[in-house]
């Protein structure tokens, strides 16, 4: 018998599987706004491992016998937007601060979704989905890797351009 | 001189300035349909906390010389509608699985708002503004203990409770 956690815990997946899809076409753009050839890299291996994601989530619904399906998901509706209003100062402002820009976007989606995969794995490993918990356990580590690349990348650089830069 | 650096952080300012607000009016709403007394008495005493945050924005402003303003903080907009689809399942699902949900969607809240403070603050530092860098500091330290005292309500029974619970 489906209890209401059970269910829960599947709404909470069909979000993921929303968000997952809506990033798969925010990252392309947000890549084509960089203008520090480490972070467009950043942002392009990030796709590739968002497509992985979404791939895990469709293997975590057979593994639970459902079908695979998307709730709107308006955080990352709500994120993806923010994204874009960065993207939209390209031009308008300078290069290097459009990058920090898109970096600070681009965390705030790491750490939604590192919240939204900490609660799944936690919930999934309690009900006794292992191979589910596995699935969303190597994603989670995924989120948490790419929010460090991202933290480097902007101290290594790319806040200090930002820093420096005085015109558009 | 401002350069488009500041720019972006005042723009980032003006982000949690609106978020903090939107938070303000969405936590009596959680700690209502909450069924835990601790989990209510957490977004109770997290709500006077948020208050303070409001607060240590203004005075952010205020040691920039800027007067305190929001941008529509589109992000928080959509965490905030995340937690009100939980809300709305009050009553057609069991209490301890809502308790679970509300949690679920309080720490993607905090999640955004670590993220957020944390870049806020990286920035301030560089800047060489001390003052605005230690408010933002003491307001991420309190968002990364509210994550945790969340994460210990979920583990101190609240995610056992909502697994028991069957019906409605």
């Amino acid at each position: 018998m489906m209890g209401p956690f059970h269910e829960m815990f599947l709404d909470e997946l069909r979000d993921m599987y929303d968000a997952e899809q809506q990033l798969i076409e925010a990252l392309p753009k947000m890549a084509k706004a960089a203008s520090d050839p480490d972070l467009q890299q950043a942002f392009n291996s990030h796709l590739e491992q968002t497509r992985g994601h979404f791939q895990r989530l469709e293997s975590a619904f057979e593994s639970l016998g459902e079908k695979g399906k998307g709730n709107k998901c308006e955080a990352m509706k709500g994120l993806v937007k923010e994204g874009g209003e960065i993207i939209d100062k390209k031009g308008d402002m300078a290069d290097a601060a459009v990058d920090a820009g898109l970096i600070a976007a681009a965390q705030k989606v790491e750490h939604y979704e590192i919240a939204s995969y900490g609660t799944l794995a936690t919930w999934s490993r309690m009900m006794g989905h292992d191979e589910v918990t596995a699935l969303l356990e190597a994603t989670l580590a995924e989120e948490k890797a790419a929010d460090e690349t991202l933290n480097a990348l902007a101290q290594n650089g790319i806040n200090e351009h930002a820093m420096a830069a005085t015109e558009s």
